[in-house]
């Protein structure tokens, strides 16, 4: 059989293959970018799930519009211009299976073979998966602890005529934790506002804020109608409803609208009946507060036990929110062949080359910290130094 | 801005926008294909989730392997054994977000640009959504009442020699209602061994069988392994959970699971667990028969009333299952005309011109059954008779 050239540029991510090894019980894992099961509001949800099939069920297990359930859309509308300062209703939003297929539909909407796509360096492992299959050529931007640097966004701009999007996420990042300035995204915004090409602002964590005050999203300050906003109920609610939306200008929801149709229709209808009862019957701020109080700790945790554990030549991020930190080896260490090292003591983590579109970034490691308890994120830390140090002899 | 030859492929979905006006309450819709919301088992998915979510909340709400959870897997197998003669398990499936989302996988793995995919002429029309942002080549093979024909599918085969894979639908077609004989079935695969062009068989009505005895699937009689079967939940229990799977080879599967790795991560987790403990607590078996007792009444009562309303020069298949018929009128009647009259009298259907690949095709209607009670069915063909009256005059 022949497959396609899309086909072939696919590959196993390594996040999930590593998860599966990180399945045993006594794997203590900072890999995948897992939410803490325990605070899932399963009671509320078991009452939420009843209301529904006993009030709504026929509607809430039949087909349902592609874009989604109006009340739904309407109340994410309304908590978006509530969190993230913009002012959009429920027509800009469309419902995805989580945000992840908002990344595969943009590249689908937008990208022809060999038309340049602008990334932050590092990013979203998932996204370049996403990404992949339509062909782009991926270029890398540096960013350094404020952002993207603006004269290399300048520089890329120019050299490449064919860009269609600049993919971004500027709470939290995917894998580094950090965020950008509000002087990094105003002048992020006004290079990208001499042109015509679509911003892809991603932002799963941004509610998940532990320091500091809040900063608006580029959907916000955005002045051309050119970003594309991505949220997602996975990590500010449960990942298991699969259910995300793209917020973006009628021309692009329309675009997202035929692609869901061809794709699969629409999101479960079900989930989106049953999470819109949640938001009715509870308060998601109040279930977004537990989650933040826990992962706080659990950051705090993680990032005392490095300082402790790890030896000096190892530098690491400082994230204000997010579920992550980013650990830069010195250059001789190859984080692949530290995780296998780190299996042997049960430990597992993302080698960072995965989030590099281009090859020999390998000494980096991205760690979780909302995953697991704070007696085996300190645990797991003390057994990660210890590889470490084996490693660095 | 300039989006991706991708998405100037597609066009919105007829059967959809037509759904927009039928879902006013006075419209008797015979569009859509829609099961019947009120035998869905809403009282015992009530019963289902409170189980889980009291049982292994944690879990179903979290994310899952990119295949899917291995119980329902294993149980899809086996029901795919015992009902379409395979002899599969469940390392041979994945979940996807119903099988529509299987016809976007198998054009993402299989199709370049230009590339051909044969298919039955008329075809599902969602097949056809799903295909074309990946810019095939879409070729007809004329079909009779026993299915494709052979000899057309030979032509076909030899006058293209970039064949990626041919899409069909054996039993209970959408749109004809009609299933494919089993000398049919045999000689197309004796074609197709001569080859290693994949097979689509896409099967969600399978189950819905009425009169007459199960045929084998294309899956059972294969000795290549180049069958991608495609099944779902949809017809046999609820759409709105949006789950269906695929059945193919391991080579294949793998695909679909990178695939479906960039396209979404995963079919729903909590959707997966609760149909998984449904299979558990209740019988599939037993719901499935009582939709095939409603469906056979509103079907005999459709077919009574197409014979009692709709004139002389008007045709119409005798499904053995399924959820359509397929009306053939006089040439000179174009169904998407007609459809604005019908509308007028508060009647919908979907125009038989979106399930060609080619144009002028424009004189047939696909009518649903099993959405409508019997006495909505009788009113809504007579005035759909009228129409056509009105029309023909």
């Amino acid at each position: 059989m022949k497959f396609s050239k899309a086909s072939e540029q696919m590959k196993a991510s390594e996040v999930r293959e590593i998860l599966k090894l990180a399945e045993k019980p006594e794997i203590i894992s900072f890999a995948g970018g897992m939410p803490a099961a325990e605070i899932f509001p399963k009671d509320k949800m078991a009452a939420v799930s009843a209301e529904v099939l006993k009030t709504v069920g026929e509607k809430a297990m039949q087909y349902t519009a592609t874009d989604g359930y109006l009340p739904l859309r309407e109340k994410i509308a309304e908590r978006m211009n509530n969190k993230v300062g913009t002012k959009v209703s429920a027509s800009s939003i469309i419902l995805t299976n989580g945000s992840q297929q908002g990344l595969d539909f943009v590249a689908k909407i937008f990208v022809d073979k060999d038309d340049v796509i602008l990334v932050e360096k590092p990013t979203y492992l998932g996204a370049l998966t996403a990404f992949r299959p339509y062909q782009p050529n991926i270029v890398e931007v540096p960013s350094d602890e404020n952002g993207m640097i603006l004269s290399e966004l300048e520089a890329a701009l120019k050299k490449h005529n064919n860009v269609k999007f600049v993919y971004v996420i500027p709470d939290f990042q995917n894998p580094t934790g950090l965020s950008w300035s509000l002087e990094r995204r105003q002048g992020f915004l006004d290079i990208m506002a001499k042109t015509d090409i679509a911003i892809v602002e991603d932002n799963p964590y941004g509610e998940l804020r532990f320091v500091g005050e809040p900063l608006p999203s580029l959907a916000a300050l955005d002045k051309t109608g050119n970003v594309i906003f991505l949220g997602t109920f996975s990590k500010i609610f449960a990942p298991g409803y699969r259910l995300g939306w793209a917020c973006a200008n009628e021309e692009i929801i329309e675009k997202f609208n035929l692609t869901k149709q061809g794709a699969d229709l629409q999101a479960s209808t079900i989930a989106q009946y049953e999470v819109n009862k949640f938001l009715d019957m509870y308060s998601l701020d109040e279930h977004v507060n537990t989650i933040i109080d826990v992962y706080a700790k659990r950051r705090i945790c993680m990032l005392d036990a490095m300082k402790k554990y790890l030896p000096d030549t190892v530098k690491w991020t400082i994230p204000d929110g997010g579920l992550f930190t980013w650990v830069e080896f010195p250059k001789n260490v190859n984080a692949r062949e530290l995780l296998v090292k780190c299996l042997e003591k049960n430990v597992a983590f993302v080698p960072g080359g995965a989030f590099f579109a281009s090859p020999d970034n390998e000494n980096y490691a991205r760690l979780n910290y909302s995953a697991m308890p704070e007696e085996k994120i300190e645990e797991g830390i003390k057994r990660f130094g210890e590889a470490l140090n084996e490693f660095l002899v």
